[in-house]
């Protein structure tokens, strides 16, 4: 039996016993693995050094390598994220919802586990900590596909996670790492629909288009953001200037970041000014549509492919527009679902716009940066959904699971 | 343009008007639809009499000629669902969780529609009306593909929810047929992402996982049911009879109907001979494990693959087990996650069984035909889902939308 089978079965037998683990024993195990990478650093490290020179070795961009890179704070931070999660609430076993039948049947709606995620993950090494902590507090298998760049890292580190398991009487097949990382083997991942009940891809856009192509297993798609945010005409203008700026320049590789600024015609020449001068301190670059650069002339021009292009970096498209149904859609058209921001101090125009813009996460003057689980409040976060089904914006521990229904009675029967 | 792609975008455009018409809208252009099926009886069955004759010519079985027939009696059940769904709740714009920030963001969880929803199904062209009313009521567009043994029926029920559309001013294009059937365009429709929010497949089993298989917009898998009843060795006796007999009896041909019998060793030779003449009494063919056979030895003998088999008619598979956990095992082998039951007095027993079976819904002294919207009380029901993403189980008006994340702020950014 090849590895995938093999390991996709045994992730299918442990699911049974952690789904009934209690949140004692979850907690336990989740402690032991904290200890296990305290203690393991020098093995991880070493683990991850031959990552690092093989992707040297490769000409990897520094950016790549810089995800790749563990050293002994970022083992700390997967500590502590770990730590984090004994800290929440087990969500398992709530009744969700309970009430009995005219025909005296009891009817239970009750929080389960998912049964096996198949986690699929670009570089970082510790999405393999991170991704196991949350799945193992939700009572499900996480079956770990990681980058072919990052498997010695992710070996020594599930190695250390396998033996905490085991030290608490969990089985070590509760959280497995495909280390066959051959596309051929990938793809035939996402179709093991018998033993995988859920797939989550993070990473890119190829991937996540990939798997979404490619899988049968029900996929959690999450992530691409092509993020705006409308300043209205009736938009305050520090606050206007100050969330674009935050929604752009904070972190702009990431997916909530925002990658076109559409501006009311009528907002006034002067703001549009400081807007553009804020951001040219910061080193935007500014890719303006034909009107704006009617008024401000010395800004690159934007052609149609950049209304659609996710930049994840300090490049902004700015385009103005005629009203807030103007701007809404632009944002039909080619928003990703992610999250979307109004800047005005007309409430109309904020209902109108937060009714009627179809995203996971929509704003009235807020910065686009909060669609973040634990910026939510829900401290945790295994990615970002756009998609609508199941769940939707960021994911904690609950979009981790799902729910049966328990009936009881006396012997009813249908007639 | 092809008539997919064509329809498919005038689905995506009416969507957002009709997730964003008001209750009292959308239950006038329901009673409208009501009394457009009511006008208009003559011309569908006219209709529908073109498909019957098609289908008669074709040697098209009675099973299948029985679900495509439609009568005056028929229409006017159409007509009594269509004026049910306007007497539930509308799900929408329900805030299904509201709370502030320390940094004074409020977080508002609000219900939203799916969007478009492809729903694929076989002969019934009584579903056409059904799947448009309750997508309608949920502010969700209804791309509809039947089967092409059902098109001129399905086409003068569309005719009419159409017309009704326009009549109270909603697009007509919120409910669409597909009329091109080649499996060719209804294979592209099952990647046609950019319209599709949701497939919904309902229908037999080669149906449902072709779509599953083929399927790049998300599905919610429905319906393939092989369900258990076990009966303990501390089972009443008359009860366990009665419910074995109602669920597999009642209507063998359902989803929710037993498929195999699991009876305690210890339960009683009596008992289980009375099993046995009531299921002969109602034309039940038992086919038995070798250890029934030899206490009963003139049943038909039941191979492995009797185990696997959804016989949706008068058969049933019957296999003698030691314990509950072997029931249990067994079900986690053969069971298909949809309804499973216990028939026991003992209290540990039954409490085993509905933690530990991995199903939709687990039933203690009930039996499984009551998985069904209805029968819960949803008041109506698209379909049944097997998987665990989204939506378990009956799935009603709720399990047909999403949700949105609404922050409202001072001009919050993030630090």
């Amino acid at each position: 039996m090849s590895e995938l089978l093999q390991k996709g079965k045994a992730a299918k037998q442990a699911a049974k016993t952690l789904g009934q683990a209690s949140t004692e024993l979850k907690n336990k195990a989740l402690q032991a693995i904290a200890d296990g990478l305290s203690a393991n650093h020098t093995p991880i490290l070493a683990a991850n050094k031959q990552d690092v020179e093989r992707a040297k070795a490769a000409n990897t961009s520094a950016a790549i390598l810089d995800r790749l890179i563990l050293t002994e704070q970022r083992i700390q931070d997967m500590v502590t994220g770990v730590k984090q999660v004994i800290e929440l609430a087990d969500p398992l076993g709530e009744i969700m919802e309970s009430y009995d039948r005219p025909n005296g049947i009891k009817i239970d709606k009750v929080r389960v586990p998912l049964g096996v995620i198949g986690i699929i993950y670009e570089a970082r090494p510790n999405v393999t900590a991170d991704a196991a902590a949350l799945c193992l507090k939700t009572g499900n298998c996480a079956f770990l596909r990681g980058s072919s760049s990052a498997l010695e890292s992710n070996k020594a580190i599930v190695k250390v996670v396998q033996e905490a398991l085991t030290s608490v009487g969990l089985p070590a097949t509760a959280v497995q790492l495909l280390e066959d990382t051959s596309y051929e083997t990938s793809d035939q991942m996402l179709q093991m629909n018998q033993f995988l009940d859920v797939l989550i891809p993070r990473g890119g856009a190829g991937l996540i288009e990939h798997v979404v192509k490619n899988a049968t297993v029900p996929v959690l798609e999450t992530g691409i953001g092509n993020c705006h945010v409308y300043i209205d005409e009736a938009a305050e203008p520090t606050m206007a200037v100050n969330i674009a700026l935050n929604a752009k320049t904070q972190r702009p590789g990431v997916c909530n970041a925002v990658e076109t600024l559409l501006v009311h015609k009528d907002w006034g020449v002067e703001s549009l000014n400081k807007l553009i001068s804020a951001l040219n301190e910061q080193k935007v670059k500014v890719r303006a549509c034909s009107q704006t650069k009617q008024t401000i002339s010395d800004l690159d021009a934007a052609d149609e492919s950049d209304w659609a292009t996710e930049y994840l970096d300090l490049t902004v498209a700015l385009k103005l527009v005629d009203s807030v149904e103007a701007a809404i859609e632009h944002i039909d058209q080619y928003g990703s679902g992610h999250s979307e921001c109004i800047v005005t101090e007309n409430e109309q125009h904020a209902r109108k716009f937060l009714n009627e813009v179809d995203a996971a996460a929509v704003y009235h003057n807020v910065s686009t940066r909060f669609t973040d689980g634990f910026e939510f409040g829900f401290g945790a976060e295994i990615g970002i959904s756009t998609q609508k089904l199941h769940a939707r914006g960021p994911m904690g521990l609950k979009e981790l699971t799902s729910y049966k229904y328990i009936l009881q009675g006396t012997g009813q029967i249908r007639s």
